[in-house]
């Protein structure tokens, strides 16, 4: 498996976006919290800062006002000519990869971790680039934490941190508090590695996308039925062919057809009942993640 | 306590309204699924009319488009003129006025079921309008739940159902199988009144309104804090003076200043942030029904 390479100087230029969704509450509070009180973002040797991703659709409490942020990094909208007709959010995407990118180019941000909320019951989930990047591995390692899989990336190198089961929203004390001591323990990892320590290889587990489920829908494509509910809250857990999958209206289940077992996630979760997917297929997998040596000894790190 | 008279005549023009709010996922899906399989709501002496109250923000997947539908059946917007800038809502409020009443009036509705979700962890919910209605109250009692309170009606009469906790934007099988059942046995019950059974006087406990508490607010009128750990699904538990109610992003407690024990429901719904209510604020009580007499012999019910 190719790696990306890893980083060779300090990471000091580092963003945490809160709000790309802004009806997920953990990452749109958070934001607005550190834009008063940035200190908690601080470390001897960066400081992080923090980004309310979305601010139209977070004053709406809405997902997105125009189109989907988080879909909005393409290369295509990030290079075509703005007009008077875009989207907010495709504005919002190019104002955010002057500040935090050019996506792909020496001058982007080191890091981005992006704050997220699932109405699944996907617990402590990071979702990270299918780019191989051992740093990030190395980061969820860190973080004690297994689950992975994919998402956008101006900077360098980022990670999604996806918590629930949180109601679109809402905010809850819990979710709350384990987001926020999440973001200081990836800042720490950044800081013990711009410190100069270095970590050894591992293996660890990961879930890797491999499909997506829609619902049961009629002919006129409205829903047909509902997840199961030997289904429901089962992120993660496996999923065998002949399973029920799904409950109709009229009352018959629906079974898994899929010819091997997979782990699903984001079982049920609101935001993506309009992108046609009541569930995401993962394959459990094992990778070796290669030693992430620690930086060269020469430049001594300047405290900002 | 004066309790308005109870019906001497069988109930036959009964409607179920899903989807006055339309992220509230489970009377979105059980009144479309009516519309298209009105059996399920026939009973021998009537059939209860399903009505998806607020098509436009069902299609959206929001609570409303213009206005809060469930607070627009109020004189003032039943009665004045119609103008080419009324809210969605405000059009709305008088077409089902005109349908299902008018308001307050012989001609209206004899039953309305409304049917509501919440992401507050209040279970099976039975709202009911202040007026003392003892035939709702009997219903109630038929249902098995005690939990009431408050409610629109445009009906002679009506009853909300709240079930939850479930998310916005979602449908959980067992929330919908079981606003189902309640639609089900809701109408067994008339089914029984209008076939002549009486029911005997009671005595139950129900929650009564006494109050709002909303979140801690910065100077802004921004959110300074989140529903405490300890009080979050903690609906229909005593709340005591001095108890912790909040949990400020600056880490500390704000302790419940009133000066009696009340009773919270809708614990950090969603849907109230905008409302400025954190949790509403309850005292049990228990109120004696009387006896609901059966219906004189008199007209032998046609099956329509």
């Amino acid at each position: 498996m190719p790696w990306l390479p890893t980083p060779r100087e300090p990471l000091l230029r580092v963003a945490v976006t809160g709000g790309t969704h802004g009806n997920e509450m953990s990452g749109v509070y958070l934001a607005r919290h550190w834009l008063q009180c940035p200190e908690e973002l601080r470390r001897p040797s960066f400081s992080a800062i923090p980004i309310l991703a979305n601010p139209e659709a977070s004053a709406a409490c809405s997902r997105y006002v125009g189109q989907d942020l988080n879909r909005s990094f393409t290369s295509a909208v990030l290079t075509s000519r703005a007009t008077s007709n875009d989207p907010y959010e495709v504005t919002r995407a190019r104002e955010l990869n002057q500040w935090l990118g050019p996506k792909a180019s020496g001058q982007a941000f080191d890091f981005i971790l992006d704050l997220h909320n699932t109405t699944a019951n996907m617990r402590a989930c990071i979702l990270a680039n299918s780019d191989c990047c051992a740093f990030a591995m190395h980061m969820c390692h860190y973080l004690q934490s297994g689950e992975t899989f994919s998402l956008q990336s101006v900077a360098k190198m980022g990670l999604s941190l996806e918590l629930g089961p949180q109601p679109q929203g809402v905010l809850q004390a819990d979710i709350f508090s384990q987001m926020r001591a999440l973001v200081a323990s990836s800042l720490d990892f950044i800081e013990l590695f711009n410190q100069g320590t270095g970590f050894p290889a591992f293996e660890m587990e990961v879930y890797r996308h491999c499909g997506e489920e829609d619902f049961p829908r009629t002919e006129a494509g409205d829903l047909a039925g509902i997840v199961h509910p030997q289904l429901q809250d089962q992120d993660f857990e496996p999923l065998q062919p002949g399973a029920p999958i799904f409950q109709l209206f009229s009352g018959e289940e629906v079974l898994y057809q899929g010819d091997r077992t997979v782990y699903p996630m984001f079982i049920n979760e609101a935001a993506y009942y309009e992108k046609h997917m009541a569930f995401m297929k993962t394959e459990k997998t094992s990778i070796l993640v290669p030693a992430l040596p620690p930086l060269p000894a020469a430049a001594p790190i300047q405290t900002p």
